[in-house]
């Protein structure tokens, strides 16, 4: 089995390695991540920008590569230019949770969609911890129990899955939930600056508000130090609510 | 009525001045766009990137203001910062389509995806006419008959809408399609090149590729001289597989 693995914090990133360890037990795996962090870069591709692609020695005799794009780059890279038609395709195992309507901000999961619209099947890893130092110790054994499971019943290639790891020890983990993304917003926040010249600046400092107290969403799942298994869609149509516009059909 | 007026091909593009005039028929119209293109940004948000708001006199009396971030930020930045609460957010007109899996990667959509998130009606729209110098007679004809729509009977906030208008004189428009995402992918190509230090980089000229002959599609809606009105979802859950991944719950 051949592994394409990416993510969104940068080919140096802790959880990139702590994926690409697990990865190597289960096949023959190839790197290729942003040469720098790329969070919340949500399914941004380089239209106009020219890409490179470095190679690097980062984890030793695997072949990796250094990006100079996004996520979704990286994928199309690998694919387009490497030649790479992986079996799988992995994403993570990302600094910092992708619940609730984070998915559409995350880069990590970017990339899983981006392999899912390429018929390969994606999952993407997200440990509920943002710090770079973070333990991926548990991480890596969730990781391999759903790599497990995927070798022995292939999931649906058009279907990424959004797994979020709770920032537990191991046995403190309660179990498995499959979820559904809960509905919740962000508050923008915007803490305001003056720069040396006395212009306006603004830092983002959103905070997450859940819209949604059900026991079947990813936030309930990690609230309750479950493991949050969440398949995804590629067609954003929203089909329940055609006949709804059926009215301006002319 | 208060109206936000964002787009993602920057804000002297010609096609945010169609929208703009359009929607001053219609309310008290703010904008808030990049100030440089940002075609292809996806969902991507400025994550540990200050963000700046420059005010501009490109729309003369209405008040404009240019924002050094994404599409989805400047949505951001208008509530979280301006203080606005419009009853509907337009974005573009798009200079080329956003059909298909287009709706990952456009900016366009971002806006109107972020506006949906906050509970605001929204809208995006694309011209199928990728030139700078695009005519958007037309195109400013439907934005009104989709906004007289919408006057009368508002849409529901939590469903952003995306229009694509095919590229054609008015006359020869064949009328409106409530239309779902069709499937598709974009076959990567990629034209190496040395640099004048010797060393290679990457244009990425992906061709789009249909895998959806169906008649209510978005594709086909267009091929066929209609405009294209596809709903959206802001629930990336496959909820139709929520069922399959239970063998993985524990």
């Amino acid at each position: 089995m051949r592994i394409l693995v990416c993510n969104d914090d940068g080919i140096t990133a802790r959880g990139l390695r702590a994926l690409v360890e697990v990865a190597q037990e289960f096949g023959e795996v190839v790197v290729v991540a942003p040469d720098r962090p790329q969070s919340g870069m949500g399914h941004a591709i380089s239209i106009g920008v020219p890409l490179r692609l470095y190679p690097s020695r980062e984890f030793g005799d695997i072949p990796a590569w250094a990006c100079s794009g996004t996520p979704a780059d990286c994928v199309k890279l690998a694919t387009g230019v490497l030649g790479e038609r992986p079996d799988l395709l992995l994403s993570g195992i990302n600094h910092g949770a992708n619940f609730s309507i984070s998915v559409f901000y995350s880069g990590t999961l970017s990339a899983a969609i981006e392999g899912a619209f390429e018929g390969i099947p994606s999952i993407g890893f997200s440990l509920l911890n943002y710090s770079m130092e973070a333990d991926f110790t548990a991480a890596q054994a969730i990781v391999r129990e759903i790599l497990l499971l995927q070798a022995g019943q292939p999931f649906p290639a058009h279907v990424p899955l959004n797994v979020n790891i709770p920032n537990l020890p191991l046995p403190e983990i309660q179990g498995i939930r499959i979820t559904r993304q809960a509905k919740g917003r962000f508050v923008e926040q915007f803490e305001e600056r003056i720069d040396p010249y006395g212009q306006p600046y603004y830092w983002m400092v959103g905070r997450f508000e859940s819209q949604d107290t059900d026991t079947d969403t990813d936030l309930w799942a990690l609230e309750k130090g479950y493991v949050s298994v969440c398949p995804l869609l590629i067609d954003l149509t929203a089909h329940s609510y055609l006949h709804h516009w059926e009215m301006i059909r002319r």
